[in-house]
């Protein structure tokens, strides 16, 4: 398995982010480069699929960008100077092959390529549908029910019929679409998952995050707006806005935690944003302290604006092993135990005897804070704060975020004093909603700018799906089982 | 690579092996067993699905089914009472997974499993027609256009749909079925490839051929019928036929090289007709001679029928060595050339100054019969006489059965002299159409009772796709490249 | 595990195949093919080492040559114009890379590389002595015994230092020896294991069977000579002969199962030694039958002998399948039972109410044979006759061969008739030992001219480790336990 | 290649790092676990040995701990109380699995497993003598050259064996050895490369940090003193100095890179050594700045030592991407270069218009100081100065660790004015070898208590094979090639 360590597993996980060029030569090897930037929003797999004129070439594979991706085989194996690529962090048991996007039809307006950010929450209602008129799903995954729908589509042209498909769907969707005739970038009308549009030479690029364009020398242009279609024709770029306008609500995560903190995002500074957070929470919930110490690495730009608002000195208090790519599990539960201290160490020698405030990111299960507060106490912490800069996490997400059923979501089962116990912390403090809001020189009002449903439940569309059962396991029964 | 050596890829190769069973305790490993003793009929991929009363599930695995399908895990991740199995060669360049059959579908029916044994010769036309309706197709396979019709028809039960789309395909097709509801299998109309019906204890086994049903410990009960449907739900079996009744014509090919000698094909033993062949051989064209020489292995039952009628001693003049699994290349060009004797080795010291006949079942190229020839001469055999157990291979076949183009058939483009000189020979004989019909104690006239197209080139079905130009060409454009 | 099937796993198994090359351009290519021919006498790993003038390359592989040496980067890793190789089948648990040959050690006068084939039957107590004086093992295998005692030696010269070494050593070996000054080749005393001797252009071949050299186009020259050392250096050829003269042993199981039967050993075409002990064989045990069937594909050439002097027709019987290269174990009893019948099948057709002779070259445990005369009896033979090639096998072998230990040897425990009950046949006969001495056209007299000790217990030399107890275990006590 | 980054290049490699414990249940999955928190001293190989009362058992593998040494076949296959392991960076080609320690040899006196983390000066005049006297080595480690000596000693116990052959050695050693009566540690007479002792419940455990121990759960109890040997026989401990008493001289670069900044070194806490190492450098090098950034992630210390001691805010200003496992090379020059920023990218909305400080722990070629400066300057930075917490790096270490040869070290061509011209900084300072000691609390004076010879040239061993000519071309010319 991929995964990180027991720190890394108490989060909510983005679940994709996508990549697309168009009008450069070696396309999909800046893919390759753009995804290998994208790598935190997805790490299950990979796709890239690039256009030469004539053919479409896919390669796909389970794992890292890096390892898969790097390899001259494959970067010769996809010719062209179209390309575009997705990472994948899927929520479901269903890992195999035929769920990694960029997913590919052949329609009878020719190839159609897609990858997609987000989640479509009407997508099991449609797929039920469209089976029963004859369509033939190859996954499990929402953004195939896209697919069918234009292909069956009674329109003419490919945007036409794209177009009516996205009328169909409703939820959260960034996507990148390649074609015979060119690439398609959208944002769905509440621009819940981030795009952003960049520059490189005569290039045209689209990314998730900013950062993607930084590592690929590209410029900046500006996000893709919410509810725009970006279509890109050889040089011809044209910009159509097909849905009814509606106020936007991105989702707020993508500052807390999702976004890297050298990505810019709605015009803001990541890492600016994040320690302006840091600095709110030192005003909302100060301490009497001797160090400042972030959980690695989320927490960093967090506590570096507690620490220079607060005046008391940030520290590296816990240090991360760069050895830990998945779990390092050992036979024998006494051993198994030890292995927490493989990801993460105390630095015993600064923290003995000291009074330490811990800053985190966010707090889902609590298993994680509840391992790092004990791991200080061993230490010899004299006393440990516990300071999240976000609001407690209450709601599920289904637009695209990995989050754990509500069921077990800490701040959804207990109150301060109940998650302050249940972590052993001396103290327990969350920034407040208004905080979050005020970092990002906002304020919550009745028409709220951000998506932030995780942490008030306040979800901008109807959850057709999700008014039946959970989603995922509907998709799962569907298909066969591939050993 | 996994084909076998210089001599073996001089020859015809069935595409296809198909097996299912109904009933049993451990369908897969049953299945795994069948298939295996099917492997000469396909050595680049093998895939199962089992059905366990509730899910499908599927392996599929390029190469050998030895070395993927005796793995416990493998099995193991293939419960139920009920599975069918394919291998499978394949002519065109797309030997990607998704090719790799069963092939399976989630309907509105439920879910549908097929495997496939032959060729559908109006395939393209059909999967454009469903194209443009609004089907997707997921693999270049032939075989998918009979799931789409199944899925997009207007009849209601699963049967009726999959009557329906039987009658619009043309071409040769022996397929084994899988729906919640039970196992159908079937042979085209014509019966072009072989489909044979078992018994072990309770269960139902369909096979390619009854070798799979030895291997199993299964009871040999009847050949599927030409245009029979044969219907297992539970323990009931049902017949149906129906389409209208033509005269069958099975592949003759069969008896000459694609089944094994220890198989039953039309109440014939292999071995036995193939010995027979080899004995009007000798009647038809006899020759002064020390040894009856067969090149191995496929060459053995044939020279003993000549070594038997001749009364010239049968001698194991050619040793095959086991170990050469795959080519064996190796770097220079000198080398390269000795390693035709790796597979085969002449017998030396026993053809030294000797009369030898070589006798084989077939030539397609001509490039092993003067391989071997010439082997003979090295060894110093003091003449060389080639007899070859089936009349002159001249034209293409499209029921499934990989043929290189005819402009590389030896017999397409040299008469017999021309052939003698090409291979190096003192003579050269084929066995006559008319022999050939003898040996299996029948009579070609003008209503003959085999397909024997690709030495007469009567074929018995139209060809629609093959009107326009060739058909792997055209799959091999429509999908994206799998890198 | 490589071994193949349940009919091969009851033999005696050759225990190595050695091949050397010196004088050729691509001498690594030319010791790969010739290793590919002699891949019958070893099938667990295999190793090349070559000589560039400068330094000394090796790769060495578990399992086949095809698939290791037929790989372009591995055979431009091994340049130079002389080099040697081994194929191994080990008797030990120890199946380590360490112990793949050639060994090699760089000693004072330079680097030293050594190929066997045959058993050192002093090793262990050598090699504790060497140990007391400092000497430090690096494998369990006990050819190093020969490299340590050439690196400990007094005497100046390495060729010195080898005979030296060599006079210490009892038990069997051939072995191909390089070092900076050239290529020494050389056989033990009682020549009890194989070595001949041939020429490609300039270049001198060596290796364990002729058929070696007939892949490279080589012309066989002679055998190296018992007690001989053939020493090439560049373009010049000497022989020495160090050790006092005793009377030759060489095995005789290689003309009954080792050899192919293609080669030529001691003068005589193997393929011809085994149809005449089958023809002796239907002398001294005849029997009245309607066919004559030889077990797959050992038992072949004696089948012939036996039918062309019984007069009973030769037939395939058993087929063979060509497709299992290793043990194909399914979960679950009853279809591991039926996984028999996937290397073998009965050719029922042919057999049904058939009085048959059963031909196979020897027994060891007993197992296949009772497995194959029931498989017989199934498929519907009136009587079956089991004719064996050569006599009971009673007693282990020392000298490079793997023998299980006596209690397993079926002719160690039972008499004629017991053995008979055992596998349940109508009749049981070997050949005499008289008989197996007459086909090679030799008789057994006080002074016997071969090597039979498994036939007769008539061990050619003394066995001093194995007056202690089982040398193998010893071994494999020594060293570290590699995982 | 599993190196790391443009960045991590160019580095001091530690070249090893060594584990041991003797008393423990579950004695090679505790070892793992240590091992894998000294995985940043050598991360090319890994191997540990256990002993469990009769039997010693190794794996070795290439690559990291993890992936390797958390599998429970491999963990299972290592069982008993007693075991050692090692990790290992190889300066020299020969990265083949016989170099790979822990060593192992059957002595006269039993098993003998050795784990050295350090350098033998006289290893090769020491293999040459014992080759002429007849040993045969099997690694072209210098490490090899003790177990001879160990071998081949006129003592008669082991311990007196091994101390006599460490009186032949010079240069440094840390070693852990492991034999059937126990396991010994030891550290050179200079105490060059570290070891320290601690306790876990009744087991004793040696590491070369205690960031082992911690991961362990183990209490630090001490160092190995420098020229101790401690004997571990079940419970008894037991300490000899064997050598002649000098005046210890630590390698000084453990506390400036080498080190986990979570490690107590010579009773010092890495980390806040480092931090003083900055403060040093903010008084002797002063610098009118906006921000203090570290160059991740080896220079965050000594950047926030800078950045208090100066009042300077420590920021962020280069993201660390935490999913390059290997390098990531594409094809094409263009998109290889851009590669630089997939590992580090800078916070381009921090840098922006800003004059920065980098702090950095030491340069070597300069290569990376040279892209660092650009990526800020490119990201809009005002003025660029660089901050070096080591004095320069002038001269070869050959006691362990990997530097390159003299010529391509930046501050052995240039002088300080050059080296600030090479890497285009606006100034460059290196702390002074006096501020280095002084945050150690310690003064250079003409007896200096650390090892410093990379940045004095004072080499407190004499070189005996560096006189001649470089050791690992030497060592890599003595052995087989092995592909």
């Amino acid at each position: 398995m991929l995964t990180t360590n027991p720190f890394d597993d108490d989060k909510l996980r983005e679940e994709c982010g996508i990549f697309g060029v168009s009008g450069a030569t070696g396309a999909a090897a800046l893919t390759a480069l753009g995804l290998h930037a994208l790598q935190h929003r997805g790490q299950e797999a990979a796709g890239i699929t690039s256009f030469d004129g004539t053919l479409f070439h896919t390669h796909r594979a389970m794992g890292h960008v890096a390892g898969n991706f790097d390899r001259d085989d494959v970067i010769r194996g996809l010719p062209g100077e179209v390309a575009c690529g997705h990472v994948r962090y899927s929520t479901t048991g269903e890992t195999a092959l035929r769920n990694v996007q960029p997913l590919y039809a052949d329609l009878s307006t020719g190839g159609f390529a897609v990858a997609h950010n987000g989640n479509i929450s009407n997508a099991m209602k449609l797929r039920r549908e469209l089976v029963r008129r004859g369509s033939i799903f190859q996954s499990t995954s929402d953004t195939e029910t896209i697919i069918h729908l234009v292909a069956t589509s009674n329109y003419r042209t490919l945007l036409d019929r794209f177009i009516d498909a996205l009328k169909q769907v409703e939820g959260a969707y960034s996507l990148i679409v390649m074609t015979p005739e060119g690439m398609i970038a959208c944002r769905d009308p509440l621009g819940i998952r981030p795009l952003v549009m960049g520059r490189l030479d005569g290039a045209v690029i689209f990314a998730s995050e900013t950062v993607a364009l930084d590592v690929c020398g590209a410029t900046f242009e500006r996000a893709v707006e919410p509810g725009e279609l970006v279509i890109v024709q050889g040089t011809e770029i044209r910009s159509i806005h097909p849905f009814q306008a509606v106020s936007p609500r991105p989702c707020i995560f993508e500052w807390v935690y999702f976004s890297r903190p050298d990505s810019i995002a709605g015009d803001q500074s990541v890492y600016s944003v994040r320690k302006e957070i840091g600095a709110q929470l030192a005003i909302e919930a100060p301490v009497d302290a001797d160090l400042v110490i972030p959980v690695p690495d989320s927490g960093v730009p967090a506590a570096i604006g507690y620490a220079q608002q607060s005046g008391i000195p940030f520290e590296l208090g816990i240090i991360r092993s760069h050895y830990v790519g998945r779990t390092f599990i050992q036979p024998g539960d006494k051993v198994r135990h030890l292995g927490v201290k493989l990801k993460h160490n105390a630095n015993r020698a600064l923290i003995q005897g000291k009074k330490v405030v811990l800053i985190d990111d966010s707090i889902v299960r609590g298993t994680t804070s509840l391992k790092i507060v004990q791991m200080m106490r061993e230490a010899g912490a004299a006393e440990v704060h516990m300071r999240i800069a976000s609001p407690p996490t209450r709601h599920s997400c289904f637009y695209g975020v990995d989050t754990p059923e509500r069921a077990k979501l800490l701040a959804a089962k207990l109150d301060l004093g109940g998650m302050t116990d249940f972590i052993h912390a001396d103290s327990l403090s969350f920034v407040s909603i208004e905080g979050l809001y005020k970092a990002l020189n906002a304020a919550r009002d009745g028409k709220p700018s951000y998506c932030d449903a995780c942490f008030t439940g306040d979800y901008p569309t109807t959850l057709t799906d999700h008014d039946e059962t959970a989603t995922v396991d509907q998709f799962a029964m569907l298909a066969e089982r591939v050993a």
